[in-house]
């Protein structure tokens, strides 16, 4: 069956972060199609919205099947400059702006692209903050940071402790510090010294083997450390010393970053501080 | 006036990330509002659903104004569960799966968490590839890189060059750079020489004086690098620089990394990658 095709625009007067979430959460349960998306960020003037209009509407005419058109723009005048004819169009706040003035028994105070703006000082500085705390204590740099981090990020190299520990920086303000289990730990054959008195903090990610050696082939082609016989027998190691000590962990093999940070926030009880 | 409160449970069979966004820009337009929010992630069984549930309606009980719920769920009986008297629901897909089911004239195919799934090996990558791009050519590092660059953040030190290229990377897939413009560069009087072949990548950062002088006193108390005076003179290299070699930029005092990630997007027309 050839794949259907559907044009859909998004159009936001902010950054349109929130709609682009949305929406992708809600075409993904439509596989059947071929979406082609086509985000428009900042339109917010009355001359934006027109031009945009028109554009989508020439474009309209070529195509059998009517375009979506997915909005959350604050400006009701402008929205409806968009409801044209020979379109599918959906609008994020209106409807549930409705049932949320109705359920708060208030009227909001439409201000455009507050979502994402910088609405506490200190709040945007603790992002920051994570970030370059991430960065420094990245891959078992500065260990001495351990005592202020919320949670220690451990495995073998290339499971993807750095991408996590950046996105529970970035997203909830989490100091994510991680550490690599390397050669020199395992000889050892007990959690690392670093690590012990950090071990309610610790969080463990594996991976499968052939997964793990083509990621270092893409690195190092041929090497010993890309070999499928040192991922097994490094991740042998990690696994043994996860179990044995407690420490939860997860499988990156087919978990993506989004499913890692979500999980791990889940799994020790994280705070988001954003 | 005391600021009213109100609890808000986010329930969701997944990373609950759209679920955030969402809620997050919806309640942003009741500033007047203090909202309690408690996100529940993973929600994904019968017997979870009805264990938050009860807790639910015994917390209501304590309090007058009702608790609202937003959920995520595709299961629908998972849903009812919790459509339950004492509370205000909001779900975010029963409504627009409807009206695009209509749209489409097709019947989706519920599959939950999808949309941060790893659906797509190669799009994964893609994303972890930016990120160590981002990463090894951090700070002026690797400018041999920048041939394959899709953009290259240039500012002062401290002025948020760092989050925004993995803000880029990590939502994107953007191969962001980033390079510092520092006092052996101002002598110079001219545009650095690593930039002048690649000038139409280039994005600058600016910001306030007087806020760069308290983010820098943060790092380095009394120092000559966090003066007024020092801030000052490297700001005022900087957006001459910018200005004479008509490089676009932004001035990042009171912009989120959001806002400078997606507008860099819009103005140098960047493709996401994701």
């Amino acid at each position: 069956m050839a794949n259907l095709q559907r044009k859909v625009y998004l159009i936001s007067d902010s950054t349109g972060i929130t709609l682009e979430k949305l929406t992708h959460s809600l075409l993904s349960q439509f596989p059947q199609v071929d979406f082609t998306i086509m985000t428009h960020r900042y339109v917010d003037s009355k001359s934006k919205i027109e031009l945009l209009r028109d554009q989508i509407q020439s474009t309209s005419l070529q195509d059998p099947l009517q375009p979506l058109v997915f909005t959350s723009l604050l400006n009701e005048s402008h929205r409806r400059i968009l409801m044209v004819t020979g379109v599918q169009f959906f609008d994020v706040f209106d409807f549930f702006m409705d049932k949320l003035n109705l359920a708060l028994d208030l009227t909001s105070v439409p201000v455009s692209g507050l979502s994402h703006a910088v609405s506490d000082e200190h709040q945007y500085e603790s992002r920051i903050d994570a970030i370059n705390f991430s960065l420094r204590s990245d891959d078992g740099m500065h260990t001495e940071q351990y005592t202020q981090a919320d949670v220690i990020i451990m495995g073998v190299s290339r499971t993807g402790k750095t991408p996590t520990c950046l996105y529970l920086a970035m997203n909830y303000g989490v100091l994510a510090a991680n550490y690599p289990l390397t050669e020199e730990d395992w000889n050892k054959s007990a959690i690392p010294e670093v690590i012990i008195q950090h071990k309610n903090k610790c969080f463990g990610l594996t991976i499968d083997a052939e997964h793990l050696t083509r990621i270092r082939s893409k690195r190092f082609a041929n090497s010993d450390y890309a070999s499928l016989k040192q991922c097994q027998r490094e991740l042998s190691y990690a696994n043994r010393l996860f179990a044995e000590n407690n420490i939860p962990y997860l499988d990156t093999s087919t978990t993506s970053i989004e499913e890692l940070a979500t999980s791990i926030i889940s799994k020790k009880k994280l705070t988001d501080k954003t």
